[in-house]
This record gives C-alpha cells, sequence and structure tokens, in this order.
C-alpha cells in the first residue's frame, strides 16, 4: 500500500509509492521515454492494459477490443492504491495515512504517432469528454477530494511512453496548490466580492498585450507573473467552478483554443515537451469552493529548474509574458487549420 | 531593470529577467551545460569575469590574478539589478517592484574538473566560509530580505558551466517557500514552545533508520516525507537560526558530514546531477524568525518533475526514505577518504 505523508514544517504532503520501487541503479530506464517497440496503447494490444473503465467506441464493439476512439483504463503501475481505508496515523511528530487513490490513463487516439494538436476538433471532444466522464465518476468515492488531470509530453516533461496519453489521479486530500489557490479566491472575494479569475480575465482582454487567442467562452494568455517561459493559461470567460460543468459538457470551443494555441506553440517553439495541468474545484468538499475558477495551464519545458526555484519557490524567468504573447500570435498557422486536421482524420479511422 | 512580479492569486513573486531575455529559438544554447572550451572560472582567466567581491588568497596576491583558493565575483548576466530602489507598483490588480537585488558566483576551487567531494576538508570549509563571509556582507544593504545559497551540478540540475560553483542570490522579499518554513516553525512553537527543526533532530536520532552519517554538531537524514528519491537533509544538532553564526565559522564538522554524504551519494547514485540548496533566516526582518533552524537540502535529479507534481504541489517518490538511508549508509566509503583526497589536492595545486 502505498503511503501519504506530510512534511511537518510546510505541511506538504507526498506520495511514498514503495511498491513502484526499484534499486537506485535501476532510475534511469523507467523515467526515459520508451521510443519504439511494443505499445500497450495501441489498437488490438488491449489486453496488455488493465480492463478500461470508459471507452467512447463504435456502436457494437466490444469492451477491452478495437474499435475506440478514446479508452481509458486503470495505470498498470499506479501511484496510488484504489482499495482500502485512509487510516490515518501520527508517527511521533509526523502524520501519514495509506495511499488511497485512483490512478488513470486516457489513451487519446489510435494513431500511436499524433500529437493533440494535430488531432481534429472531433477528436479533441471526444478526450475532453472522457476526462469529464470520469472526473464525474470518480467524485462518486466519497473518500476522494481531488480529481488532478495533467498530461506529460516529450521525455523533459516526464514522459516515458510517446503514444498521446493523459493521466488522471484522484487524490483522498487536496493538494497544497490547489488550497493555495483556493485560498487566494477566498480572499479576493473577501475584500472585493468578486472572482480573482473573472478580474484576471476583464484585465487581460481589456490590456490585450498577454492575450494568445479567445473566442466567445474562452481567453487563452501567458500569466503576468509566470513561472516559465511560455507558461499559458486557458479561461473560461464566464465564471464557473467545475470543468465538468463547463460547455454542456460539449468543449467545442475549448477544443478550438486548444488546438490553436498548441499548433501556435508547437510552431513557435519546435515541438517543445510540455506538461497540461488542469486545475479544477475539488469534489466532496463541505464549503465547495464557491469562488473558484477552473482553468488550464500548459507549460512547455524550454528551461530547467534549479536550486534558487527548490530552495526559494520562487521562479526565474527570461522571456516577459508579453513577448511571449506576441511571439505566439505572429505565428503564421497553416490556412484552414481546423478543416485539414479533420480530413486527415477520416482518413485515417 | 529586471521586474519581480507577484502571481494575484498564490502570491508567488518571479523575477522577470528581460535583460537575459533571447528569441525563442535561442532557448537550447543558454540552458545546456557548456562543456570543454574556454573556462572563465580557471586560473589565469580572472579578466574574464567581473572583479573579485571577495577571495580566499596566497598572501600577496593581487585581486583578479592568479594565487586564489576561493573567488567569488558577480554574475556576468545576473538576474537581479544591484542598483536602484524597489518602486513597488500596481498595474490594475497586480503588482509588482524593480528586481532589484545581487548575483554572485563562488568559484569553488581552481581544478576544473573537481566535483565538490573530491576536495579536501580544509578547501571546504574555505567554501564554506565564503559563503558566510558573502551573506554577512550583503546583510548589510537594508534592501535585501533573504540571501538564496544554492549549487546546480550537472546539465539535468541546470548547471550551465562545468567548474564547481555555487551561486549566491539575494532578493528584497522573503521567498514564499522560505515563508512557509517560517510559518511552520512559528505554529510550532506556539502549540509546543519548541523549534520544530529541533524535535526532527531528536525524533530521527532516536529512529536511527533515515539517518545517514552524524557527528557532534551535525546529522544528515533522509527526510521522513522528501518529494524526491534521496533528498537528503543536513541539519544542526544545536539550534541556530543563521548559517553564518555556525560552527564559529570554521565550519569543519560541517565539511566532514558534506564531503562524507556526497561520497556516498556520488558512489551509490554514480555521480548524480544534484541541487544544493541552503536555508538560513532572513535579514533585516523586524522580528526576526527566532523560531527558524538553518540547515541544507541536497537533491539528487534522478527523476523528472512531471504535471502531476505542477499541478497539485505533490510529489510522487518511488523511494521511501528508510530504504534510501539503509543503501546510502551499506556504500563502501575508501579508507581514509579525507586523508587521501588532502593529499590530491595538495599534489595538484
Amino acid at each position: 500500500m502505498p503511503e501519504l505523508r506530510k512534511d511537518p514544517v510546510v505541511g506538504r504532503w507526498v506520495i511514498i509509492s514503495a511498491e513502484r520501487s526499484r534499486r537506485p541503479t535501476d532510475f534511469e530506464p523507467i523515467d526515459n521515454l520508451r521510443k519504439g517497440g511494443f505499445c500497450p496503447f495501441c489498437p488490438g494490444n488491449e489486453s496488455k492494459t488493465p480492463p478500461e473503465v470508459y471507452a467512447d467506441r463504435d456502436n457494437g464493439s466490444r469492451p477491452d477490443t478495437p474499435g475506440w476512439r478514446v479508452r481509458v483504463v486503470s495505470n498498470k503501475f499506479p501511484a496510488l492504491a484504489i482499495e482500502g481505508d485512509l487510516n490515518r496515523k501520527g508517527e511521533g511528530l509526523y502524520d501519514k495515512m495509506n495511499g488511497v487513490g485512483a490512478h488513470e490513463v486516457v489513451i487519446e487516439t489510435t494513431d500511436h504517432d499524433a500529437e493533440m494538436s494535430a488531432l481534429d476538433l472531433p477528436q479533441l471532444q471526444r478526450i475532453l469528454h472522457a476526462y469529464r466522464e470520469r472526473m464525474v465518476d470518480l467524485a462518486k468515492d466519497t473518500r476522494f477530494r481531488y480529481m488532478q488531470v495533467f498530461k506529460n509530453r516529450g521525455e523533459a516533461a516526464g514522459a516515458t511512453l510517446e503514444h498521446g496519453h493523459t493521466q488522471l489521479v484522484a487524490t483522498p486530500i487536496i493538494p497544497r496548490r490547489v488550497s493555495e489557490e483556493l485560498k487566494g479566491c477566498d480572499q479576493h472575494f473577501e475584500i472585493k466580492e468578486r472572482c480573482i479569475y473573472c478580474d484576471i480575465v476583464d484585465q487581460e482582454l481589456a490590456f490585450e498585450k498577454r492575450v494568445v487567442c479567445e473566442n466567445e467562452e474562452f481567453v487563452v494568455i501567458e500569466p503576468f507573473a509566470p513561472r516559465f517561459p511560455f507558461e499559458t493559461w486557458f479561461l473560461p470567460k464566464r465564471h464557473q467552478r467545475f470543468f465538468e460543468d463547463a460547455c454542456g459538457g460539449g468543449y467545442e470551443l475549448l477544443a478550438r483554443v486548444l488546438k490553436e494555441t498548441l499548433a501556435r506553440m508547437n510552431t513557435a517553439l519546435d515541438d517543445p515537451p510540455y506538461n497540461f495541468v488542469l486545475h479544477s474545484a475539488p469534489c466532496n468538499v463541505p464549503k465547495g469552493a464557491i469562488h473558484y475558477h477552473w482553468h488550464i495551464e500548459l507549460i512547455p519545458r524550454l528551461t530547467k529548474v534549479a536550486g534558487f526555484e527548490w530552495g526559494t519557490g520562487f521562479y526565474i524567468n527570461t522571456t516577459p509574458p508579453e513577448d511571449a504573447a506576441s511571439y505566439l500570435r505572429g505565428v503564421r498557422l497553416p490556412a484552414g487549420l481546423f478543416e485539414v486536421a479533420r480530413e486527415q482524420q477520416s482518413n485515417g479511422s
């Protein structure tokens, strides 16, 4: 059973996942990207993954066989165990509990080589809808407080398999970073009686210089105080706590800004490794985080985090967000970005 | 002038250092380790760095010429500017100020290839003493609140020059991570009327299983809730806020545990890249952080930080600290580790 342990000074929880452990000399292979060879996520290899918990499938195709367009399975090497009670305990001045949670993998496409930005809009919508379905389902488990959806693309971003996939981890505690955001939202609301993210959206739309692109429902910005060069945020214009409630579950307008932004980023920065992180309100909490505003953070991994950042928790960023936004806006996208991709997809499937 | 900007939600400051900026296509070269070629830190090249602000030198040798054993210079590409006022300002709902601060480099040895663990004890003491001298001097500048001493070793840890060096950044604000530690210390003191780090030292010495090594003044542990495999803390056994006050400025017993731990780590993990981060109490603050306890964090960079960690601020660690400590303790060190190294050094200089 993995264990959750809390740092007694700063209150940060970590997952000690001894089941995944290995001898120190074994570090390299597991953390590196496996290239070529057998892929458990490709169609035809469904029996090599744990059974699917969700799939977008052709009518009539059976679970764990080909015929899917998006498929969600449990992680074969989960960081948290799905069975068991939390069993909170002390150990002298330390605090720990059982590492209970869910760890799932969303297989984004049948095409082993396709980057997210190359998928057509309906496929992106299917992926986003799969996130939603799993979040709604996992929230029914009252042990869970938070669902973290994230994607690591490329070796420098921590990906270990090439085939496009997103991960979902459900945790029994609200992670530190999310608590900090919730606290910031509450503090702002207490003073202003407004949502801070709504205020950010308004100010950025008026200022324009940090906006990458937008449509009726979403705005994509380089934030005012980014930790990393080309750190990018996707914000719904309308106040909304839960990703699960967005776009009526259809996600077309989100898929549009996602595709456009990834296309701009991949052209501008030569297909960078990146992390994609969804921030949504916690579930199963009494007060319900009513001032929260869900959003997505996209972090291209262009620079390395070093001692200064680990020591201080603050970041040196050599690219002002105004320059990054201007550069991304200046990228010339292929004519008919959305249409061309759609055609490719229907030929390929 | 670099700019300090604050994230309006979580309150995290970042340094936007536009002077160091470059086109997006220029990212790779600056972040990567420069191997071979001209080294500005080697003896004879003193004129290629900014003038020295401190050096441990042979009697009679002139500044910025050979004859030094440890040399400190300003960073040629500083993240913060030494001149100017803070000039705090708002920008709508955002906060910013001038990026005022100091950024210095401690050149640890004349030997281009020597890793810290290969240096003899007197040389390690000279390095630690150089940290102290610069911290004491910079603390006289009342604009500064914190001095961050850190070392990046190896490309994966963010080093860009091979020649062994440590960096020192003085900042006009107390960094977020340090504030969190201060708050944790204060909260513990309020309940227990004891220092939390002193309590950690006592519990770890009694438990033994997470101790790597110790002597009269220091204990080296794998902390209870480490973010990373083989994350290692150096703690003074006696309560002490400031690194500057430790060991009467001589640092012999710290040099000993540092050398032994690095030797164990380098043997166990095959010379890993690492970050070395000194945590000491802030300077020029009215209340003075009286419950703080200085320490050093050593983080070998064996795994990559990915989307889950960025999104949640909590970490998945596959190596329980008890296993890591046992593994490090089991490393067979060369007989006469301290003596052999001393001899090498005197031959080489």
